[in-house]
């Protein structure tokens, strides 16, 4: 078998079968197939597509390109939540312990931010004592015991996706839908859980910029699940502004467990914030063991999704869910009374506040923009190797659809580099759009996909 | 400009400026572009095709990216010819005389063969004394006053072209009309010529395996010539099996000799091989300043055509070109007692009779198969570096159209390498496939394409 006859075949639309997929990922993962062909490769594939078994053949050889998390140990279905990446989403801070504490395991592997887009582990590291680098024995000790871990990819999880995405990169061949679909799904494979929910972000803050588009990716994910026999439900949301109120690494951790503290429907909490989370962990929920229990076997869809939300409702309620994330946050080496004393997580020396500089009705926002005033500030990085700030960061006031006056709080900047301050607040202003007439916040539940 | 959003450009069909194709061809030819980079790049050319003036922008950035040589001294239009390549292709050992006995300036670059391809420079190579590593001056002093040179192209010729040929060598990326005919184009610009006649080959034994590829490179190409305001015409010629009567090196110096020495209407000259080279002779005096003269502007096409035939006749009939052979070989050192006694020339040590295994009408070949036989005889080279034995090669006797009997001579086999004669015979025969009909030979010729 050659590298260049391969080549050769994707660029002429010809078939590539599993053993030539998983030839070429094996060679280039040792370095046997050099940089150039795998570009020739990945150009000819965004050009000419992958049909789904193809696809689904690049998926498992990625997956099984390193090591493979074996989570039988822990009984029961395993259920993972991935999100494809935007400004402001910490969707899973409070995702992880409702979920726990509905005695549902989930054992999640999450990265680090890059560019506009923060990153799970980054807003985790925020808080004193945490750390998210843990030996599996202890990753799957704490998903038996609490319910809910959360651990970074140090591990050798899918090397060859990681090799092969650095390489897309920089050849302009990461924008395609089967590479996107295969890249996630192999990590998600090789973490081992049995039902994952997908939340595919969508809008100028995503990678997906409509509907549509999310719909294909999101497809293409549930459709390798189901050649893998892995449970994909998939939920596709709004990213056309940040998630939340904040954006930032420890001030987004104080956000996700303020919803855990005063609740879903509380004032406290943003309404499209809430929305997601409630709507992720009912998909989660209904995709668990709780209903393979016999007793539910004759509800419809709709009472069984109805349950579903009101247990998820009752967990946070009933306070269970912030009892979990402080257990979560001490089991991975936190200091859990941040749960309660959000001045444990670090400060900012310099806290600045953003006065709107027009009238109007908020109309659009550049959502990357609002993300890259943020990394800025010190809350994200340009590059893989650059340090992060945990306490930086941008909390908003208003959201799409709000009225603004000049004048008027916007946003408070959070940073301990003095000088970034204006050129961030210029950005974030910038970022904005306003018109004359008042607007509307749009879903931030776009749509719900189920695996049949 | 950055690389990266070029690829991307050609990815999504969008155009590429002339700066930006120059900021790539300078960028890769100095590294600074990586490979994987161009190798991507590459594959979204091949992918989505290059416009005219991308190709022109990218064949003249790769003329432009070293050498140019300066013909001005030489007065007049100078002509240069080019074969796409094929199997026994000898065409310039006697076009190059005769075009020069007419008074017409022809300086040459050619090239080493590779694979089942042979090269006009490893043939001329085999003159004893012969050396084609020439400098410009001398290059030029030759055209000047011998009317012919052809040099090796070791000078920093279109170095670009060189850098990203080997790139698409093992990409799968060579097969792109854009991409070779602006190959070809680069390095025939940046050799100085005014007008350059064309030969594109066709058929099992080309690059172009029928006629309408070879006429959309044809076009490709004189289109590239018409925006760089060079004259080029093309002729699209049959390499459905080798031409004339030898492959290798020696022998078909003889044979290009044996054309100047018995003419063109000679039983001693195979019929394609003097077709051959009488049209590219005719297209070549055709864009010289013959007709320039002011006596032949009342002329039409067709009066223009038949003088210029019967000038090639009469140069080869009078001796004019057989002398003229004498004259090239000797300034470049070679031995110009090669063109009377051919012994002169490099003998095998080997020449082994084979006999046909089958009876029939010789209907196919599968011309590569015949290159690789030469090859493995000693004749061609499988890697660049490889070195080849000058008297190796394959005379044949017989042709498409043949009859052929079982134990008949069908060929001798020239080699320095007995190991090799059983695999060589082996696979000469099994090239052929013979029918039952008496078959015809194939028009040689098969188009002519006249810039307007």
């Amino acid at each position: 078998m050659r590298m260049y006859d391969i080549i050769d075949k994707k660029k002429y639309k010809k078939k590539i079968s599993d053993e030539e997929i998983s030839f070429v990922v094996k060679g280039y993962t040792k370095g046997i197939i050099p940089d150039y062909q795998m570009a020739a490769f990945l150009m000819a594939v965004w050009c000419n597509g992958m049909d789904e078994e193809e696809t689904l053949s690049l998926t498992m050889a990625m997956a099984h390109s390193g090591d493979m998390l074996d989570l039988s140990m822990i009984p029961g279905t395993k259920v993972d939540k991935h999100s494809t990446g935007g400004v402001g989403d910490k969707t899973t801070l409070s995702v992880g312990p409702i979920i726990a504490s509905l005695g549902i395991p989930m054992a999640k592997m999450s990265g680090r931010g890059l560019g506009h887009t923060g990153g799970t582990i980054d807003k985790l590291d925020s808080i004193p004592g945490f750390s998210s680098d843990i030996s599996d024995e202890r990753f799957i000790e704490i998903v038996k015991t609490v319910g809910f871990c959360d651990a970074s990819q140090t591990r050798d999880l899918a090397p060859a996706d990681k090799k092969i995405y650095a390489l897309r990169d920089v050849t302009a061949t990461v924008d395609d839908y089967s590479l996107i679909a295969s890249s996630i799904m192999s990590k998600k494979i090789a973490s081992g859980a049995d039902a994952i929910l997908l939340d595919v972000k969508c809008g100028n803050g995503a990678f997906m910029q409509d509907r549509s588009s999310a719909i294909k990716l999101a497809e293409c994910m549930m459709n390798i699940g189901k050649l893998a026999k892995r449970q994909v439900n998939c939920i596709i949301t709004d990213m056309n502004e940040p998630l939340g109120n904040t954006v930032g690494n420890s001030i987004e951790v104080i956000e996700a467990i303020d919803l855990l503290k005063y609740g879903f429907d509380s004032d406290k909490v943003d309404k499209r914030y809430s929305e997601i989370v409630l709507y992720v962990c009912r998909e989660m929920v209904l995709m668990s063991d709780i209903f393979k229990n016999e007793k539910y076997k004759d509800m419809t869809e709709e009472e069984r999704v109805s349950l579903a939300e009101k247990l998820v409702r009752e967990t946070v309620d009933k306070g269970c869910a912030l009892e979990k994330m402080k257990e979560f946050i001490a089991a991975e080496g936190g200091d859990s009374n941040v749960v309660e004393n959000e001045d444990l997580l670090p400060k900012a020396k310099y806290i600045y506040e953003v006065t709107f500089d027009r009238d109007g009705y908020l109309d659009k926002v550049d959502t990357k923009e609002v993300g890259m005033a943020s990394l800025m500030l010190g809350a994200g990085r340009l590059k893989k190797e650059d340090d992060i700030d945990p306490a930086a960061g941008i909390k908003l006031f208003k959201h799409l659809g709000d009225k603004v006056k000049k004048g008027e709080r916007f946003a408070l900047l959070y940073t301990n580099k003095e000088e970034t301050i204006k050129e961030a607040e210029d950005r974030l202003l910038k970022a904005y759009e306003v018109s004359n007439e008042a607007g509307s916040s749009k879903n931030v539940i776009i749509d719900i996909l189920r695996q049949n």
